[in-house]
């Protein structure tokens, strides 16, 4: 499958609009840093790997000395995915040619992605319910839970992944791309689906990760994975190492954005936190290119009604 | 507030048009069963009281000759509530005219309301988490659920209820109208609302409940009682005394009804199920007209990671 989210042109930094898949393909030609802000803002381009890929060549948009100022302005673009901040501080502290950091960070993370998906198929799960879009168009590979799908050679059950449906428009565009036997759900029908469908797996990818284990990830995340306990079924986050932020000690400390109640409703009040944090307790692993690590333990006797 | 979602008139049985709302009050006139009955196909009428109700003044559409058959097809509409069946089998026993008994079975069902709400009230609950709608919408009366929310003068989380949005359409619609103070969530907000909003009451309607307290609600109700029982929350099912339903000793006799998969998606396969069972041990305790029943209780130790 060839997707490429984000492509470094002769003309500036290419960004496939993902707001507009399934339906449509249409690109954005950016050649300002303020052109790839706007396009984080508006989620034209997601995934918090992706993001850090993708302000790694915003960098290249500029003269050496405008490099901090266009930091500051990609880095404060979305607060929650830290692997933005990760990528933009790294091409810093190379200092120029950004445009060669920021093609090693992409070639990297198609890198990693491989790695991700070969250590999470080796947990040889056959029915695997994910959320939100965690593929090629979020990341600079195969994908980090989807890439486990995908290795795993399992049957798909994507969560629609309210109220942007990147699970309902990007993961089961992907899912048909490869070919891969999917189903979508309404986020509020993964506790059946878990109970009813047989699922050896939940996978999501993360957005954050602190230093106790805890991980902030697209909003729902939290209720699967204390649905999952629930069922005595294991529940792993699938992230690159660069998503463990040492600056944050607990989840408490990483910030959740919150965003406009008008992508809920044009006509009613509404709270819209982008993202939620699950607490290590019942992240049976962290999926990443160095392997697996348990930070707590699913204890059976815990789960079960 | 003045909503009447079905009404007897000289011309037959009005039906408001409850896919059309919040942006359209329009009306359905049904001289036959058959008419009856496709509404309640396409949720033009929907909720569990409301339901039997509905299906009750169906049935004065008819010749006496004819109770048996608009009777079997009136209970085929929908599977999953019982109150249908409840209702229809009622007017069946005890004959013409069945528009008297279906103007009793409406009266006694606005009086139900009241008693729930009043007993809902009693838990003096401050913020309450809810889903679906189970208002004026939903009975003969001020509601179920929504009724505890109404005399508890809480303020209302309402989660969307994917994908057919009674929550968003319905529930905010009617709290709009009553001035309370509402906000509208993402289903797949509603555990971190729970955790970080201070919520001290998740209660739902129920379409059926069998003998052990096991009940049936509109899908999401499931992870929202895991949820709660985690972060030690109590979690309430309110629902009149005919939602329980004799023939069923656990939740597995209850036929679960799974609904168009285009209800999600117009391009992908789709697993919808338009309802989830949730077993009676994390259920703190059933309101209905007659007192609160509980069936399990919640153990603190269970709870919290």
């Amino acid at each position: 499958m060839k997707v490429r989210p984000v492509a470094w042109t002769r003309d500036g930094l290419r960004i496939l609009d993902q707001t507009r898949l399934p339906d449509r393909e249409t690109y954005i030609h950016c050649t300002r840093v303020s052109q790839v802000v706007r396009a984080i803002k508006r989620l034209q381009v997601r995934g918090a790997p992706l993001l850090g890929i993708t302000a790694a060549y915003a960098m290249a948009l500029v003269r050496p000395t405008a490099l901090q100022k266009a930091a500051d302005q990609l880095i404060a673009a979305r607060p929650t995915a830290i692997n933005l901040a990760w990528a933009v501080r790294r091409v810093l502290a190379k200092g120029s040619p950004a445009l060669n950091e920021a093609r090693a960070i992409h070639r990297e993370d198609a890198v990693m992605c491989d790695a991700i998906g070969k250590h999470g198929a080796s947990l040889k799960s056959k029915r695997i319910l994910t959320i939100c879009n965690t593929g090629a168009l979020a990341t600079g590979g195969i994908g980090t839970a989807f890439g486990v799908c995908l290795r795993s050679r399992a049957k798909i059950f994507a969560c629609e992944t309210r109220p942007l449906s990147q699970g309902a428009r990007l993961t089961m565009w992907e899912a048909e791309k490869w070919g891969l036997d999917a189903q979508l759900i309404v986020d509020g029908a993964a506790a059946t689906t878990m109970k009813n469908k047989g699922i050896d797996l939940v996978v999501t990818g993360a957005d954050r990760i602190a230093r106790n284990g805890d991980a902030a990830n697209k909003i729902g995340t939290l209720g699967l994975a204390i649905a999952a306990r629930q069922f005595k079924i294991p529940f792993y986050i699938a992230a690159p190492s660069s998503t463990f932020d040492p600056a944050c000690k607990t989840g408490a400390d990483i910030p959740i954005e919150e965003r406009d109640p008008s992508e809920i409703s044009s006509r009613f009040p509404a709270y819209n936190p982008a993202f939620d944090v699950t607490p290590a307790k019942p992240i049976t692993g962290i999926i990443t290119e160095k392997g697996i690590f348990r930070p707590g333990k699913l204890k059976a006797s815990q789960g079960g009604f």
